[in-house]
């Protein structure tokens, strides 16, 4: 009964740029799992295919599905190649989850590498979308960092669903662009786009990256493994943050809302919590005690402190909040989703 | 004296993009006519040259000064152009006027002429710029346009400094790619730019251009010349102008204003009268008299009005009457203005 209602579905093939990435890899999973996807209102099809293109490759449990294609290598190169077995936009592509990027650090130091991976490779892309003409669906993980506070350009106590974005990094700048090639693309009718503006996410499993945002995660993460950490900032800074899980379901609600749903195409900000290191803190000691707590220096970097302080620490997303998109209710809520989507990096005990 | 004081003071070279169309001209000539010109707050330099890039020839009076530099092609070809003799960006460029763009309506019906000519072209400009390393000013001729009322994301009632851009038309998506891009070349260090967004200017001498503001010049200028024009709106339709001279004091003081001055990297509004058709009518005659107003035909074009309502009609310049840039008074002393510099285009009496 179930196989005949599913026989009678659609099928789709789902590509994701960055697919072998932290969140390339959960929404990947998410996908699989549900199995079926709605594109843009339309019905529910199932998801006959996915496409993981990433430098690196994808984790095993993925790869061992046999919906899973794992397509390695260079986005701007991949997208250059003639190869038909290389291709990263095959003729029945239905969607593009486009998560692939330089990330702010590599793009402040080497504007060029920016150019090429944020912006050259996000117009590439876009222009293979609109060589189908078939006007498939394009996500487009935008950023938080869009906004940013400079001198003589105060950002607003919260940031609200059309605050003008100020970026004041390339990396800001570039997927900021990438907004404004996805919304043209849109009007234009070569591509159904969404541009998500996706917030820090916390709590990121695995290692340190190198962010300015990384302790974010690390606060938590390190102490919950018995590894010591650092919290660079005075426990009062506020901070706006998101689960992994919410912003992986912001980014497939962008893919099934239908056009009226989603409305203008001005970048979409997804819901955050509004928290601080001092809040994160208490939660982390209410669920694994003292000890974890104990873990964290608290000694301030001002590097890090002056780069945090341009930040966002408060979205009003009302947009959002109609799509059904709600950020999570307490910090605690969030390092519980961690502990459980991740129990062999837990070593302390927790209640 | 004033000879010693000259030759005491810097030259510069002047590169302008568009050189050879009705605003780039008339910017050319009134440099050449003041003769110096002050880069971003440094002290005044002599104008030793002026580049006038254009696919057409500039006028007769401009190819007869000493200081003209006329540069013709496609601006895209020529910026990728290995004669030294064709060089659009000289190592001794102080300062690049970039107005050269493919208009409006062309980029609407030619989605990759106009990524071409606005989108590529500005990022081969800004590369050559950096390439100086010379950090050159760079004033940016943006527009209006980026602001666009739609479904869903309907404008405010006046725009503001920070009123965010939600462009609807490519024209507009690229003229906004462009302040992007402009605003973090300047913040990287590679030029020093200046993102001025442009108002539709009356009263354009000439022709008309096709363009769907063409009849806010037309029905002024061609009753002038005893011709009969059209205004395809109703009278009382707000609409935002500038005229010729106060667009051009615009660019120039973008290119002077020091850093502090000049403020945020975002584009500046320049200020707009705004008035009506009606209005205009009025004050047409009297200058002209009702001979002039009588070959005016007010025959409504819904397909032009369904364009114009979609533009903001009111613009809020606090930053630029910062910078003592004023809009015109009344439409009357915009109508004297073109009276005054084109006599021979009027054939009816003036009071």
């Amino acid at each position: 009964m179930l196989k005949q209602s599913s026989q009678a579905l659609g099928s789709c093939h789902i590509v994701i740029t960055g697919g072998a990435g932290f969140l390339g890899v959960r929404l990947a999973r998410t996908l699989l799992a549900q199995g079926q996807l709605s594109l843009a209102g339309a019905a529910p099809a199932n998801i006959a295919r996915i496409t993981l293109v990433d430098r690196a490759a994808p984790p095993a449990d993925l790869l061992a599905d046999a919906r899973v294609t794992a397509l390695s290598g260079d986005l701007n190169a991949l997208l250059e190649e003639k190869n038909p077995l290389a291709t990263v936009i095959a003729q029945d592509t239905a969607i593009v989850f486009h998560l692939a990027a330089a990330v702010s650090g590599e793009c402040e130091a080497d504007f060029d590498l920016g150019m090429r991976s944020n912006f050259a490779a996000t117009l590439a892309l876009l222009e293979a979308c609109r060589a189908l003409k078939t006007k498939p669906v394009v996500v487009f993980a935008s950023s938080l960092a869009v906004f940013g506070d400079a001198p003589g350009q105060a950002l607003p106590p919260a940031i609200e669903d059309n605050t003008l974005p100020t970026p004041q990094s390339s990396y800001g700048i570039q997927k900021f662009i990438g907004e404004q090639l996805v919304a043209d693309y849109t009007r234009k009718g070569f591509i159904v786009g969404r541009n998500v503006r996706l917030m820090t996410v916390s709590v990121r499993p695995g290692t340190p990256n190198g962010a300015a945002s990384s302790f974010l995660s690390g606060m938590i993460r390190e102490p919950l493994a018995g590894v010591k950490a650092s919290c660079p900032v005075t426990p009062d800074t506020p901070v706006a943050l998101s689960s992994p899980a919410r912003t992986v379901q912001g980014l497939i609600r962008a893919a099934e809302a239908s056009d009226p749903a989603w409305g203008p195409r001005t970048g979409l900000n997804l819901p955050a919590l509004t928290t601080t290191p001092g809040e994160m803190a208490a939660a982390l000691e209410r669920v694994a005690g003292p000890a974890a707590t104990a873990l964290i220096d608290w000694t301030p970097d001002p590097a890090i402190r002056n780069i945090v302080k341009t930040w966002p620490a408060r979205i009003h997303a009302v947009r959002a909040g109609g799509l059904g998109l709600l950020p999570e209710e307490s910090f605690e809520d969030i390092i519980r989703e961690y502990i459980r989507g991740n129990p062999y990096a837990v070593k302390l005990p927790v209640r």
